[in-house]
C-alpha cells in the first residue's frame, strides 16, 4: 500500500507541498486537484501581466528556467499527478476520502488519502451592491480573470475605469490601467485612506498624492452604492455610483479584498477562526491531524500581537508549503508565525511596512505613538541619493517597537530598512535596537548615521521628552485658525521661507538655523514657538536650544508640514 | 564652575559627541581639538571624491542642508569650540588636564576637563618596505591626503598606478583610478584574495573577476618587496617590485589597512587590547571612568563570537558618539557591540557581508560550513530581475547562523538580504530563522520564495544530509584529473551542455531536467553521478531523485562550476 497524499488547490501552496514532499518521500503517491485549468502560477504577478511588464501569461506559469509548470511538467519532472478542472466536493474524514468532480466530464469519484492538504486559497470579497454581475465588471482573483481583463483593456473604446478598493491589488491594477493603457482611472476606497490598516493616514497620503500626480482620481472615504449598465439591469457597465458622485466607467475592477476560501474545511467540520480562516497549529495541521492547510485559506499567528492575523501572500504560501511537506514526511519543522510585512510599488514610489500601523496598534490595545522622519537613502554627498520617509510605531511605556512604515523611490532602498526591522520584530525590539541596527555602511548604500538609526534616535528622543513635537494636524489648526499665540520659527534659508512669510505674516518668522544663536533676541518669549525646517533635524536642535535658553513653550514641527502647505519637501532639500 | 568636556579628534566621533552633548547638557563647555585643519568630514566618501561622484571636498564637509561644518558653524550653530591644527600632547589623569600644542604658533597650553573623550581614529598601516616615502606614494588616511592624490591623478603623465591592499579603501580607490581617470591600475594583495577576512575566497573571486573585466590587474597572494623611484633612493615613484614581478607606477596608493590610533591613551596608562585598541565597556568608558573613547581607536565586542573585533567604520563612530554623549549627560544608554556588517561597490557589482566568513568562523573554533546559492533578486518573471549569489555560514552541530555574504548588482538588492540577516545575528539565529525570514513580498522587490529563504532552505538540506554537495574544488580535481569514475550529469538544455560535452567527452552527459525520469536508464549505476545545472535547484532535486531510485553515489554540483569552466552563470540562466 503506497502512502497517499491528496492536495486540494494547485496554485502556490499545493505545488510547493507536492515538490518538496516528492523529495522527502520518494515513495509517496501525490495527487493535486484544482478546479481551474491554470495551475502553479505567480498570482501576485497578475498586475504586472496587465501592465505588460510580464510579456505573456506563460511567464507567470513558468519556472525560472523557462519551463512551463503544467500537468505534463509535474508528471514527468516531479512525479506528481495533477488533475486540473477537478473540483473537490467534500471530505469524508472518517473514511479519509475526498469526493471530486471532473468539471469537463461531470463525472464524480473519490480520492483516498493518508494525509490531505488544503491549499484552497482565498476568494475575492464581492461587495453586496447592485450591478456587480454586469459585463466588464471584474475581480482580480485568478489568471482566467486576468486574461479577461487584458482582453478588455486593450480595446480602444475602453477609456474610463473605476477600481473599487485601494489595497495592493487595487492600486497595482490602477497603475497598470492608467500608466500603460492610458485609461482614465478612478480609485475608490470606502475607508479613510489607501492601504487601510497597512499604513497610517500620513504615510498613505504620500501614495495618494503621487497617484493624483499621475492622473488617477483618488476617492477615499467614499462608498460605492451601485454599478449601472448600458441598459436597465444589464449589458456593459457604464458608470459607478458612489455616495458622492457618479463615475463614468467602461470597465470596473473589484479589489475589495479577499477572504479565506474555507467552505470545504467548514463543511468537513474543521475548526475555523472568527474571520473564517482555517485554524492551524505551528505545524500547519488543522484540528484533524491528518489534514494540513496553508496559504491564503488559513489564519496565521502574529508574532507582534500574539493574536490571529490574516496575511494572504504568495510568499507565506510558499513557506507554509515547505513546512507542511516536512511534517507529512515526519520532520520537525515549524512555522512560527508572521510579523506582517508588506511592500508595494506605486508608479515611481515604493511603500513598505512591517508589523503594526499606529491605527492597528491602538486597536490592539497598545499605548502606541508614531514618529516620522525624513532622510536620505544613502550618504547625502552621493549624487544618486533620494529622500525616504520612515515612520516607527512604538509602545510608549515599554519602548517596544511595534512596526515601521517607509515611503521612498521605487527601488530597494525602503526595503533595506523595512526588512531589517521586520527581521527584528519577532524578538520584540526596543527603540534602542533600531538606533543600533547595524546596516552595512558604505556611502553608495547607506549613511554613516543611517536614516533607520536616526528614526530610532528620534523615537527615543520623543519618548524621553527631549523632542517635543507638534503634529501636522495641530499646526494646521493653529495656522488656519489664525492663532497668533503660536509663532512658527522657520529655520530654512530666507528664499525657502519667503512664501510662508507672505502667506502667514503674523504667524511666521524666519531665522536661518546657523543664525539662531546670534539672533535669539528676535524670538519672542511670550508666544508658543514652533521650530520648523525641512528635515526635522534643525527644528529639533533648535527646540532643545530655545528650551535651554528658558523659552517656556517650544515645539518642533513634525516634518512635512511644508508638504501639506503645498511645497514638496523634496524640492526643498536640494 | 561650568562642566567641561574636552574631545580629542574632530572627524566623525568627536562632532557627534559634541552636538548631542550640547542638546543634552546645554550648560556644558565643550571644546574639540584636532591636529588637522579639516574637521567633521565624511572620510568614507574620499574614494567618491577621487572618482568625482562627489564633485568637491566641500561636499564631504557639509551638512545635508549644504552648510559647511567648519569652526564657525560649530561655534555659532552648535555652541561648540573647535580648535583645529591643535595637537593633544598628553593626558594628566590625576590633574584632569590635556596638554595641547597649537601647530600654527607652536604654543603649548593645558585644557582642564571634567570628562574627556578620545576620538583619535585610526592610522594607516605603513608596510615596512623601502621606498614608501617616495614622491607620489600616498596613504588614504585623511582629507589632506585625498586632496594630494587628486592633484596627482589629474596629471596627464600619471598613467600607471599600483594600489597595495585590497580591502574596501584599496578597491574603491582602484575603481576611481581605473574608471574615471583611466589609469592602468594594478591591485596587489598579500593575502590569498581581495577583501580578506570579510569574504571567503569563492565570493571574493567574483569581485576579482569583475575587476579584471574592467581592466584592473588583480595580483593576490603577492607581496610588495620595495618601491623604487626615478633616482637611487629618491624622487618620484617609478615602479613597485613584488616577490613575483616589477610593476611600473606613476602613483602608488598604500591601503594596507588601519590600526587604532591609541598612543595618547597608551601613554596615559589606559587599558589597551592586544591589537592596540582602547578597551571600553558597554558605555564606551575606558579604564578611567572620566575618559570615554569611540570610533576607530577602540576595539568593539563581537555579538557573534563574544570576543573583540576591530571595525573601523564611520557608521559605528556615529553610534558610539551618541552613546558617549548620553553617558556623559547621565543617561542610561548602551552600545551593545557589533556583528560586523560590510558593503562595498566594485564597479557594477555590490559585495556585502555580515558576521563571520567561513575562514573567520573556522579560525574562531566553529565547526563552520558554507552554503552557496544563486537566485534572482526579485520575481523571476519581472523584466528587471538580476542574479544574486548568497552564501550562508553555519555551525554544523548547533545549526547556528554565523554569517552571510552576497554578491550582485550594484543596487540595494544584496543589502536587503544581508542587512536583514545582520539584524538577526545578535540573536544567534538558526538556519530555520533564515528559511522563515519575512522579507516584504511583491514581485518588483522580492520572490515568493525569496533568495534569502532559499539560502536558509539549502543550508537546512545540507545539514540534514538531504543535499549532498560536491564543491567546485572537488569537481575540478575529478575533471582535470580525468577521473572516469565520476560522471557529470548536466541537466541544462542541450545547447547549453554542448561545449562541456565536447570538452569532457568521457566525463560529461546531458539529460535535460524535465526528461530525467523518462530517460533514467541512460544514467549508469556503477559510476559516481554529479548532477549539475546553473541554478542549483534542479541539480539538487535530481540528486535526491536518483538517490531515491537506488543510485549508490550521487552528488549535486555546487553551482558556479560552470563559471569556473569559463561560462558565466548569468549568461546561462536567461
Amino acid at each position: 500500500m503506497s502512502f497517499k497524499v491528496v492536495i486540494i488547490g494547485a496554485v502556490a501552496l499545493g505545488p510547493k507541498v507536492a515538490c518538496r514532499l516528492r523529495r522527502l518521500r520518494p515513495d509517496a503517491e501525490i495527487i493535486m486537484v484544482d478546479q481551474d485549468r491554470f495551475i502553479s502560477y505567480g498570482g501576485c504577478g497578475i498586475p504586472y501581466y496587465l501592465s505588460e511588464d510580464v510579456p505573456d501569461e506563460r511567464s507567470l506559469m513558468s519556472t525560472s528556467f523557462h519551463v512551463l509548470r503544467d500537468e505534463k511538467f509535474f508528471r514527468e519532472a516531479k512525479g506528481v499527478t495533477v488533475r486540473p478542472r477537478t473540483r473537490a466536493l467534500g471530505i469524508d474524514r472518517a473514511k479519509k476520502v475526498v469526493a471530486i468532480e471532473d468539471l469537463e466530464s461531470g463525472e464524480t469519484s473519490e480520492l483516498a488519502y493518508d494525509k490531505l492538504v488544503l491549499g484552497t486559497g482565498s476568494l475575492p470579497i464581492r461587495p453586496p451592491i447592485p450591478g456587480i454581475d454586469l459585463e466588464n465588471v471584474f475581480c482580480v482573483s485568478n489568471l482566467q480573470n486576468a486574461l479577461d481583463i487584458k482582453k478588455t483593456i486593450v480595446r480602444p473604446d475602453v477609456q474610463r475605469a473605476v477600481v473599487v478598493g485601494a489595497g495592493a491589488i487595487g492600486v497595482e491594477v490602477t497603475e497598470a490601467l492608467a500608466d500603460i493603457w492610458e485609461i482614465k482611472t478612478a480609485l475608490v476606497e470606502r475607508l479613510g485612506h489607501i492601504f487601510p490598516r497597512l499604513f497610517d493616514a500620513n504615510m498613505a497620503s504620500m501614495g495618494e498624492r503621487h497617484l493624483e500626480e499621475k492622473g488617477v482620481e483618488v476617492l477615499t472615504g467614499e462608498t460605492v452604492l451601485r454599478i449601472e449598465g448600458e441598459e436597465e439591469g444589464g449589458g456593459r457597465v457604464r458608470r459607478v455610483v458612489t455616495d458622492r458622485r457618479s463615475l463614468p466607467a467602461d470597465i470596473v475592477i473589484l479589489a475589495a479584498g479577499v477572504r479565506p476560501n474555507s467552505s470545504l474545511a467548514k463543511e468537513a467540520g474543521l475548526e475555523l477562526s472568527a474571520r473564517g480562516g482555517i485554524v492551524v497549529n505551528e505545524f500547519l495541521a488543522t484540528s484533524d491531524p491528518d489534514i494540513y492547510a496553508g496559504g491564503d485559506c488559513v489564519e496565521n499567528q502574529s508574532l507582534v500581537t500574539g493574536g490571529p492575523i490574516f496575511t494572504p501572500l504568495g510568499s507565506l504560501a510558499n513557506r507554509h508549503g515547505r513546512v507542511i511537506a516536512a511534517r507529512i514526511a515526519g520532520k520537525e519543522e515549524r512555522f512560527p508565525g508572521v510579523v506582517g510585512s508588506f511592500i508595494v510599488k506605486v508608479f515611481d514610489l515604493c511603500l513598505a511596512a512591517a508589523g503594526l500601523s499606529q491605527e492597528e496598534a491602538l486597536a490592539a490595545g497598545f499605548d502606541a505613538e508614531r514618529v516620522l522622519t525624513v532622510g536620505y537613502d544613502r550618504a547625502h554627498f552621493m549624487p544618486e541619493k533620494a529622500l525616504m520617509f520612515l515612520q516607527l510605531i512604538v509602545d510608549r511605556s515599554s519602548r517596544r517597537v511595534l512596526g515601521i512604515q517607509g515611503v521612498g523611490q521605487a527601488n530597494d532602498a525602503v526595503a533595506v530598512r523595512v526588512d531589517a526591522v521586520a527581521a527584528l520584530l519577532k524578538y520584540h525590539p526596543l527603540v534602542e535596537d533600531i538606533s543600533n541596527l547595524e546596516l552595512a555602511y558604505s556611502p553608495p548604500f547607506a549613511s554613516a548615521m543611517d536614516s533607520v538609526n536616526a528614526l530610532g534616535n528620534t523615537a527615543a528622543n520623543l519618548l524621553d521628552g527631549l523632542y517635543r513635537r507638534m503634529t501636522v494636524g495641530e499646526a494646521m489648526e493653529h495656522l488656519h485658525g489664525g492663532d497668533e499665540d503660536v509663532l512658527f520659527l522657520d529655520l530654512n534659508a530666507p528664499r525657502q521661507a519667503k512664501p510662508y512669510l507672505e502667506q502667514f505674516p503674523r504667524q511666521w518668522m524666519n531665522i536661518p538655523y546657523e543664525k539662531l544663536a546670534s539672533r535669539i533676541d528676535e524670538v519672542p518669549r511670550d508666544r508658543t514657538i514652533v521650530t520648523i525646517c525641512d528635515s526635522g533635524i534643525r527644528s529639533y536642535e533648535s527646540q532643545v536650544f530655545l528650551s535651554a535658553r528658558g523659552y517656556p513653550s517650544v515645539y518642533a514641527m513634525e516634518l512635512h508640514l511644508l508638504r501639506k502647505l503645498g511645497l514638496d519637501a523634496t524640492t526643498h532639500s536640494t
